[in-house]
């Protein structure tokens, strides 16, 4: 196992003592794998948080900041975190205008927040839900019924994270939510597998010259699995998929976002992204924002994801909107 | 080959129109591989360019815009630009306060640039030029006489763009950058080989169970090889050659990076970045400002490397000021 890493128990722990000792701004509560903004909850401001399997960094621990989560409680690699969790995260969080639960469509995380809610709405906190599911690849997989949350909960944070700092009740912000999930779709392509560290071995095999088309961020199988081709012959399929699924159509203003699925160097991912681009101009589709980089990752796997999700005046304004998170580059 | 691409030899052009197609603000001139500011060259800012071997990315394509460098003009995957990229970049970039080289101490570099300022100086240009040479690892190399430049390029380029939009000259550019340069200290680990695409094969062998400890960002050979040890372990003998080397000692205010290489995820670099912040404490450094990312990369090389750069007053400032480049999140 190539991997950077002491006792593999202890990975979630120590990355995300990491991330609070990188960043003054946050604090954790070990005991739980919390990690959440040192100047939340406030009673005027709604508390947004998400918690799923770790091995998806920066999603979920790094998008802890002013603008986009206010907590997040990450379970162990590829699992969901137990209720209790959930729990202490929505308790500590507790404000008068409300907790919103951003939840990724597994059967895992939805039966531990459903859980969560369900006790913390005996102790009166007011409790909201925006389901992720843009991933077109498949439905019922794996771990799921329904389709499989992806790369596109970033946009649904950025989103409801920018309207809740400026005020936002708990209604609007699950309408809001559900807006831009329903407007936003991902397919993704892996060409290795990848290691959880207390695991030790691959979750998946693949070929020295294969590569899985529409796979799951868990390794879940996607569509089919093929040989590798050239780069622009793979996003006409991948971006296919996508646009036709919502559809997108000629008009549409876009955000575009190629995301590395963590062991995929940013130069293939602009190579990438010229194709998917290049696409987008040639369907008529305005691209008006741009997204490059690793948003949503399976730890070391090389692949990437396409995500088109369409704007109007509002989604484009909070997109654009100021945020502060981990993540950042200076 | 495990990589998302066309035609080989079309690697860095499809990935600078990538880069283009996904900031408007930039431009390019795909004949000698430059990418632009498109609001430059200005007669009132002194032009910051800088161009090394592809590969490296986000280095150094990808640091082009407000703050940080004005232009960049790569070669193909770890071979120096042309002498002709880095002239027609020079005069592209003319301007009457001058032009800044910042250039990372690699023999094919180091002439490229030299020949080009001679040329560019016949022309009446004004040309300054900064040498970053951060690795401690070993002294002459592969491809070096004296220290490779890595990582710390970064700082470099961040503290005299953001000096640079403040109006300053080209001689107080230049003082500047060795201020920086003489001030900070890298070392690297790889645990992994990567492969350039039009070479097809990977530029070193590796054991299953081995790393390369002061490797250099073409693969160059470090210290020495030696079994995959227990991350914190790891980061205990980095951390000490780099700080041993300046030296730094308790009382300094540092910058701290852990910089991925390009194939590992930012969830291990963030638990080597715990390691290496309790180490700065441990000593008596304080930590000011922290960086967790991929910031000067080796294609998909699995590694890191730590770099520490010591703080005064004026470098502290001119890091915090803003700089808008196409490695951003949002």
């Amino acid at each position: 196992m190539k991997k950077f890493v002491n006792n593999p128990e202890n990975f979630v722990k120590e990355m995300i003592e990491g991330v609070v000792l990188a960043n003054p701004n946050l604090k954790s509560i070990p005991e739980y794998n919390i990690v959440y903004r040192a100047d939340m909850p406030r009673n005027d401001k709604v508390s947004i948080i998400q918690g799923s399997g770790s091995g998806h960094e920066p999603a979920h621990i790094m998008l802890v900041g002013r603008g986009m989560l206010d907590a997040a409680c990450p379970g162990n690699v590829f699992s969901a975190p137990p209720m209790e969790y959930v729990l202490e995260c929505t308790k500590l969080m507790k404000s008068d205008m409300g907790v919103l639960y951003i939840i990724n469509n597994y059967q895992g995380d939805r039966m531990a927040w459903d859980m969560a809610r369900e006790m913390a709405e005996m102790e009166g906190i007011k409790i909201g839900v925006v389901i992720v599911d843009d991933d077109v690849a498949v439905t019922d997989s794996t771990f799921t019924v329904g389709r499989r949350g992806v790369a596109g909960n970033f946009f649904v944070i950025k989103a409801v994270g920018a309207a809740a700092e400026r005020g936002a009740t708990l209604e609007e912000l699950v309408e809001l939510g559900k807006k831009v999930n329903s407007n936003v779709r991902t397919m993704g392509v892996a060409l290795t597998s990848c290691t959880p560290p207390a695991k030790g071995k691959p979750i998946f095999e693949i070929g020295e010259d294969e590569m899985e088309v529409g796979v799951g961020i868990h390794g879940e199988p996607g569509r089919r699995r093929d040989k590798i081709k050239p780069a622009d012959e793979i996003v006409d399929e991948v971006y296919k998929a996508v646009r036709d699924d919502l559809p997108f159509k000629g008009g549409d203003r876009v955000a575009l976002m190629i995301n590395g699925l963590g062991g995929t160097p940013i130069s293939e991912l602009y190579l990438l992204y010229r194709a998917a681009h290049l696409r987008c101009q040639d369907d008529g589709l305005t691209v008006v924002r741009s997204y490059v980089g690793n948003y949503c990752t399976s730890l070391e796997m090389a692949g990437f994801s396409l995500t088109l999700l369409r704007l109007d005046d509002e989604i484009e304004d909070l997109l654009a909107a100021p945020a502060e998170i981990p993540i950042r580059v200076f």
